[in-house]
């Protein structure tokens, strides 16, 4: 499962994982604490009461080290609105959006397309097109009624579907929609896989570096990033569940057990996975979340103006 | 709302339906019996216990007549399927599937992209995304393991979603993917129009002069033909409303009143609509029938073995 | 279709509606102006914005010209809410929540049975089902943890079902369940019919005279009242359809021709209604506000804080 | 976690699964193969391709080792059917009828009350009221028109909510449902809690001992069984989830390991579930089994004449 191989003179890490904090937690875990790990920035801080971690991947060894490519990672702790704590909501949206329009430096009137991926039709799968049913378009309002809508930014959405039910890879659908729309950035949504039951549902990812559909769960399909896009790519996920392979191989790890004995996986690989017995509502909780924090990221709007609009 | 103008030499016809068998229907009743319709032909049969009638739009005057390009539009009288006749429902997908093949004319091995159009959250507009979701997507599959995949057509299906939730027209999107995919032709679903009760969620209507997506709502939007799109668009619906205003004002017509009467209606102009009590089952049934006549058309299935693959 | 024979020495109605404001609308419009209606008060008012209308049948003259029992029934103009002007729906569930407890005068601590009635999977029938999906249930929860819930009131809230898919009377299955719970009061919501395409969806009703269920749309189920169950019975409803043959019959009947002119209606008696085209919505909308009304009616509770429980 | 205590003179197990034939199986791997399980009958066959083993507990002794009542449990491996064996839904739906037939024992025209328990929001609680979706009501005809209708059966079908929504015990609206219709016997349908991965939408239990519902998953209600009905019930059920915790400390204990291990589980005790992936298509084909299955057991139907009818 795991490598302390060297890769030049650095430590690197196989553990996969689509949250970039985690994979530095897992590195940290691997290498010792005394180790530096070089290339990777951190801080945290504490946002209208949420917990955020910013983790900067800075050269190629913070990128050998974490698996991920350069660029910034914006974790939200959730927990307070897991917890329902008043006006969680609310707050955990304008830090979102906060994040958001950091990352994306858009200037005024510039044009965005937000897209879900992933499979409605499976619950944990559901964040991307849960997000962008909460979004609001406005493309063709601004194009027809400038005046009107002056206040508002040109939005399209796009559930881009996936390869399963489409026949083509939902990176090319994207491709294909934001040639016809040349959008000034794309936020890129889609549920993630961690390694720890306590980040599902409760971590929020906010990156910079674009988005590999399903890479997280095993299905590469290929890249939404810059480098295929032309513009900038925000991606924005939350895990839904852990691979229960994954999380029987960490255990027996842990317990200092070699991964003979988690053999009875085998069979289930990849097709079994642990998730929160609510798993319905809070994922749909997560994807109202995002939606109502990319709107509020691009246009003056606050969640009540919001849940008129949607 | 009537308009027994004259252009040119011929009669015309300003009441909107997107059934040509309809439009001839409503020529017939405006310019009587015994006057010669130019430019149409239209004969009837009866396919495995279904009606169908074909009418062809041959010239200028046809399409002048009947307020529709020029082309072969069948329509199936689906009346066997809603009385719940035995077999009825394997019947009818065969007769579409038929029908469908005549107006492909594809050669092997060429691909097919079938588009649903319409809003899935407007129960009468589900028609598109409710026929894509029994439209089984072979494209990746016949790609990734040809010999496995050599029975079936590559095929892949896009719901192009609505201007309102998208910000971007649907034909824009359609173009962008069928850019993208290149296929040899595109079938494209929607919900359609008819001015008469009796034709709601009766009628399958097949064409092969492409579609207008909402154009028999009064939204019209961009052209989806082989004009705009380069290779042969056939058109597949169903009607599932009857406009209440337009419905008041025939009623008024028949009635030998002026429209003044129904001014009544002028406050609910688009807005109301006639549609069956049965609306949400009986959509769900012609989508079904779309999208298994769909893949029949396409690929060497019976309703069985679709039934174990969609 | 009307009747303006006599029973007894009154004008009696023979136009069937749900509502009372609009029974006695429409028995205004056929017995002229000038005549009085006996045994009827009625009075108007604005409250937060919106228009209430308040009918209060006193005495058998009243019911025999209304067509229903004594009793007093409160109609909304939900106008306000359905353009989305600011805050709407918020004040227009605090008067919902108002007329409720005018109509209950429950002690404290009584405890009650909120009942949804209809078919959740026909679209305009889903105003109880989608009412009671909106509706906290709290009686396990003050039975288990009374002094964590001292400020709530025990509600147990039930989805009746449908007779088609039940195989039960829904209001035999009330009378059962009310029998186990023993509520001091119980509440039922059911789509309503009404004659005038202005209603729907427009218009909602509060009435203290319990429900018929399904009396409106011509399949006469049990009775849900104070006789048949014990308790005071209050009934909440929105019509959400117009019967398209109905509608036909009173438009011919103003435009003065007589019934045979709308005989091609016949032949879809029934299977036939005028909707607003965006019904879904609308019903959610209504379905919404009513199980918040009921919410803060029942319990002290903001629209926040009920957005965060249910 | 496991118990080798004694109880009088016996074996006793209390790893809890509500199947009675892992229970068998939990006994032998900690009682050892050598060890005899008195009071208990097992035995296997294949019907219609499917494996189907019999498991009868005859006594206290047969309750107390496999921690389950006297009575009669039917677990069908429903592996053909996962792996969509041409034809298995059918063949398979005929042996659920074929079971239920045997353990029902109707007299002819003897009334049956059919219940779906479970929560219908939560994914893998979807089984019971998936179930009653797919079940044919028919009391109402039978009684309307008993001529029509005297090939069936008078069937009542109830979706009894779950505590959290209704605040109602589930069993407790069974039973004032029960009450008034008055059936011979009782099917309820329930999701089931395994201990292992293998079993999840694998295996469909049938018993005769009745059902309490959830007792598998921690929140026991209360009992539906002939003690608490007065009349025969028969449970059908399927299991959709493993516990986490329950998983890992099984792992832990495999591998030798105590529970102390396991002690990051605790958190999640209870919360976190395994599940397969494609969770959501697979509890919606168990759910049309059972609806099927049942259907088929009570009536003289088809899948395909099913098919029509729901």
């Amino acid at each position: 499962m795991e490598n302390r191989g060297k890769r030049g003179r650095y430590i690197v890490i196989k553990k996969r994982t689509d949250l970039a904090a985690e994979a530095r937690e897992l590195w940290r875990e691997s290498a010792g604490e005394t180790t530096e790990l070089s290339g990777v920035e951190a801080r945290t801080s504490s946002e209208s009461g949420f917990a955020v971690e910013t983790v900067k991947i800075l050269d190629e060894r913070g990128e050998a080290a974490l698996g991920k490519p350069k660029g910034t990672y914006i974790s939200i702790d959730l927990d307070p609105l897991m917890k329902r704590e008043e006006g969680a909501f609310a707050r955990a949206a304008a830090v979102v959006a906060d994040k958001l329009r950091g990352l994306l430096k858009l200037k005024e009137g510039e044009s965005v397309l937000v897209c879900g991926l992933g499979n409605s039709a499976i619950t944990p799968d559901n964040i991307g097109p849960g997000a962008v049913k909460n979004t609001l378009a406005t493309r063709h309002l601004v194009a027809a009624m400038p005046e009107d809508f002056a206040a508002f930014r040109p939005v399209a959405v796009l559930e881009a579907g996936v390869l399963g039910t489409t026949g083509v890879e939902s990176a090319e659908i994207v491709r294909a929609v934001a040639e016809k729309v040349a959008p000034a950035a794309v936020i890129a949504v889609d549920a993630l896989a961690s390694r720890r039951m306590a980040r599902i549902c409760r971590t929020l990812q906010i990156s910079d570096t674009g988005i590999v559909p399903g890479s997280g769960v095993g299905n590469a399909r290929s890249e939404l990033s810059e480098n295929t896009l032309g513009v900038p790519v925000i991606s924005v996920g939350v895990p839904t569940v852990v691979d229960a392979g994954t999380l029987a191989a960490d255990l027996m790890e842990q317990a200092g057990i070699g991964e003979s004995s988690s053999a009875d996986f085998a069979q289930f690989g990849g097709s079994m996975v642990v998730t929160p017995r609510e798993i319905d509502s809070q994922v749909d909780e997560c994807a109202r979340l995002i939606g109502y924090g990319i709107n509020m990221a691009l246009h003056e709007l606050t969640v009540e103006d919001i849940a008129m609009l949607v």
